[in-house]
């Protein structure tokens, strides 16, 4: 039986709105089953009624949708969150302590103290919460943390993380809304580009090596006038095992589209990945020549395997990494442990690390501890 | 409303009965709602319900699927063939004949007369019989149509594919049925890769142009000692207006992995495209720098507009490109014209390609006629 | 002691002069002594001084030095043959005949009879008669045809290979001189385009394979309006061993700078090279994963290692490719052995080629007999 | 006439050797007429001879070559300083001293203070001091800082270059001679990977901007036990004119091999290049598509013509790079000015950066002046 399903945000002509339906109903997992879709309400309930949600379910708004799914014999199964940055934690919250299910976009919130807030009542409601960090569900991204857990690479030594393109490099956009936004304190929080992009960066890097960031030294800029945040950073930091991480992130970086990669240096051997090519994984070992590891081909891991669907070659894309995010919600809904889930503590890390990042910022670099009190 | 479903063949293990799956539900187009997926009925009726398809409409074969679907008021709107190749007519035919919508796995059929039958009864019956060209559906391939139809290339001279992979490589493979079975003509007919993959390049070289092979000369190869068919050939054509054609397809090329690739050259410039990087079109006015055109920038025509979902270098992938079949599909069943969608004729031109390049194999490279004779 | 070296053709602004001049003294080996650079005396020997001749070697045209240098004690050692095609022969004839080692540009000659003429002078003289087949110098080239001579591949079943390029592909240059002549039969002979290029390419099947061609298949087009020679070929070829070809060349293919690259596929794994990353070799055995060969890695061949210089990742670029000739043809003169070094034999298998080619084009593709007579 | 020319270091088997005697002979410019070439005096001058040095010049070490040198009355134009790091500093200073031009290998001296005292002397005397920032010479990289001159990318934002490598990521090298000097600070002075290899990166930013880095904060690691200095760095830096900057710099990046790139970020665009593809620069308009300019098309800058010698799409690799610096010096020598040409003021802001990245690295990434005193 498929699992039923709400949406919150994610309208008509958003950007990731898309992303989830295709990634929730791929596989036939999921059914949209109820939706509060846009800040209009009625543009949310209309939009959501095309989308096959029947009448009673298209929503006005999330509160709407809370009311009238907390009573329901059959509520929705999972609720994903995917409206305004600065709304994720309140409605976060009030999701799981009614008891569902919740995807949350990220950042999933927009501080330390909301963020061990989630983590609390996630734990004690014993609902899942997730966080949308859907890179780390790339067949070859679990690939190479299943390379990395069985020793492929030895001790990691070093880890180079990018995430920087050049979508805000014109500053005629000064004005355009879907830039601006992102640059104002008021709606973006402490952090411009490395609580937008950078998070996705710091989360592969543990994600991969297993291990998690201790402390970090930032270095952010503003490269165009007018910018309250940061467009531009570089974020070196140190990991509980001992590995040196360096990542850079930018959105001035003209010519780059979606430039996210990630580079594992181990004392056995290197790998390395590319978002924009995301089926293939280059490993070196040690002393040999570089591989080339296909999605698809014969004797990966089974993790790997069982997040890819069609053959070697065949580019599966996007919205399937998404989608194996909601392959291991299903699961986990249904009772299986799926380890690979990013969780209510990712969400945390990554808000610890924004707060760090920005401290180190602004006191010029100095070395701040990345963990989250809660998690220390 | 969501349209219902039908599917014949594809069932567990199989390798296109995914992408079809994903196809048609990514964008809650489609319903599974009835199937007969396996050869042995027992285990498709299990696999149809494990996929959520109501025990009645389970059905153990295609016949038995016909006559139940028949009858019904809400029968499915679309019926899709995904069976092996040598059954494609006759299922094809018959659901036709009922009246029904078909998709038709590629090759429509296994001769040209069966294929002109095909276009003969779709005519008739005022159904809409699909063949799945699916790569012609990613949207650069659109884009690249699109250019070449308002004539940023000028006049076309020159076309050149490549459908090439290594995957039939290994003479130990030999007794593999997954291999041995394409280059038996008992079960694959009078051509090995050219029938398999060839015809996916010829039809790309006839979509993005927009013209039609008249005639071709074929030489084939069988590499490993024991094939009756062919396991690499070169097909060189022309086209009805002029331009020359050059399409190599092998399935001993070890190292390719699904290496489909087109360049078409005109006299205002040039564009190639690979299947294994389908977001990228590289292009090149005569006299000037390549470009790299990517999907999801702003200024593309709105056909390759259409068919893209997410972002700018989030890649959409193969199974995308196959829901665009359905796109197109289910607007088609609902009366508007897409002039994109692969239809019977398509399948028919590829049926007399491979009789063309078996003859002219055997007649040493003569050039022959490789229209179809209703469509000359 | 430096050798001494004598240049005919390759004058101020000639493409293929500063390619010869580097190739020669990069490594120390040879001095320019004496030269006719220039159809225009005056210019030529100015030119020669400039560049270090002795006004007395600095020669006006290649009779005045063939007469200059025959008598001289010093003489040079290797004479250079790089002036308009047509002249190729009786130049390269008559300092043969006179007891010089030459160098000459590709094609050799214009007809086979001419070529076996200079393959029975050369034969009869002792002296070298090398042709500048230089991609076959690259260090990676060399690595390839050791790997297929120890068998890494196993047999070899196909050979496929590109040089397609576009500098010809802009109508409106139809005046432009440098581009006329290559398809006008009084300057260029019977063929344009595989003349030109195609027979680097047929060179390098054989150089790699360490086979022949036996027989082929053409297919000539002439894309823009008034060429009386191709500028576009499909030849098909088989080659004593039983491998199958296939070469498409071009020089109309928009977009493509210098498209020459080889793929090579035996029944144990197939290679991948291509000559705008000349140090790179794509290597897949088969069952394997593509492995990333680099030029200066350890592990490589002598023959690669011997014609490498600087270390691994340090592009060493084509003018070093015609310097490895020079490395083969310094060795020759003084004695060594040197079996890379492309020879009159080569040389008159391409205008065997040629010819063939020609006649199957015109017999619509017909398959001749493309080995010279007396190499049979 | 050619010039006289003098190397001391690089003997047999050095791999910095081979690069100079390609770079300065293969235009025919210079010849190479005395040397002192190895630390063991009688195997230099042996090889010396075998390159054709006559015996009277082939020296036993640099003071007997500069005694011999001294006085002739053709003595020397340039010498060439090609010996271990620690020594080019009184190697330098005594041919300046006496007279020369000199040409000295990277790190131009160990100190700030040797090297303010090389330009004070290098001012003085008159005479040329190059230093062999040879990655600056190549044509694209010219080309890159001519389309930043004359305002194509508007005002520089952000420059991004890594220079990372895995050639030193091998534990078991530990006792590699080859290897260990290099994290041994009584050979290597006070910084290990950032000296060796991020200098090149750090001085490539400077010269394709045209602006000099003001202050700089580091992070060094050194990721493999018993190294005294780094071997990976990260360095932040600001240009005087505003450019944010990032270097990443490593040698245990496995699986990279000459891992040489550059990112430059204007407000009108953005630029890419890597050392591993020379010939091609991307480049990208804000707003616009990424466009590939190639070494040797029409229309790139003079400066980028004149350093090219073969078409467009041939590669020129690294040895040609080299050669370009002692283009320039011939035209330096002859009193032409080159204003490409890397002096003794770069090598000193090298050294200066080098001192400043220490000095932060142990004050845990203090932002400290990067410039050297005399050039503040």
């Amino acid at each position: 039986m498929k699992l039923n399903w709400g949406m919150i945000g994610g309208g008509e002509g958003s950007q990731i709105g898309p992303a989830h339906r295709l990634g929730a109903q791929a596989d036939g997992l999921f059914t949209l089953a109820a939706a509060a879709l846009d800040a209009d309400g009625a543009k949310g309930r209309a939009y959501a009624q095309r989308l096959g949600v029947a009448p009673a379910r298209a929503y006005g708004d999330w509160r709407e949708m809370l009311a009238g799914e907390r009573g329901r014999a059959e509520r929705v199964d999972l609720v994903t969150v995917a409206t305004p940055n600065a709304t994720h934690f309140e409605i976060t919250k009030a999701f799981l302590e009614a008891g569902f299910h919740v995807l949350c976009e990220k950042p999933m919130t927009m501080s330390v103290e909301e963020g061990e807030e989630i983590v609390r009542i996630a734990r004690a409601s014993g609902r899942i919460c997730a966080v949308n960090y859907c890179y780390s569900a790339y067949p070859m991204v679990r690939e190479m943390r299943e390379m990395v857990a069985r020793g492929d690479l030895g001790r990691i030594r070093l880890v180079v993380t990018n995430f920087s393109h050049g979508h805000h490099g014109n500053a005629a956009d000064a004005d355009n809304p879907r830039v601006r936004w992102r640059y104002d304190p008021a709606m973006a929080g402490v952090s411009g580009q490395f609580a937008d992009c950078g998070i996705h960066a710091l989360h592969m890097a543990s994600f991969i090596t297993g291990d998690q960031v201790e402390k970090l030294s930032a270095d952010f800029a503003s490269t165009i006038a007018g910018r309250a945040l940061e467009d531009d950073a570089m974020v070196n930091f140190r990991m509980i095992g001992g590995a040196v991480g360096r990542l850079w992130t930018s959105s001035v970086a003209i010519g780059r589209q979606h430039g996210f990669d990630i580079q594992v240096f181990g004392e056995a051997g290197g790998l390395a990945w590319a978002s924009e090519q995301p089926d293939q994984v280059y490993y070196t070992p040690v002393g040999g020549r570089k591989q080339i590891i296909e999605k698809g081909e014969a004797g990966l891991s089974d993790e790997a395997a069982r997040l890819s669907r069609v053959p070697v070659a065949h580019p599966e894309g996007f919205p399937l990494a998404v989608a194996n995010i909601y392959v291991d919600l299903a699961a986990a809904i249904r009772g299986e442990a799926r380890d690979g889930l990013p969780l209510a503590e990712d969400g945390l890390r990554s808000m610890a690390a924004v707060a760090a990042a920005v401290d180190s910022a602004r006191a010029k670099g100095a070395w701040v501890d990345a963990r989250p009190p809660m998690l220390r």
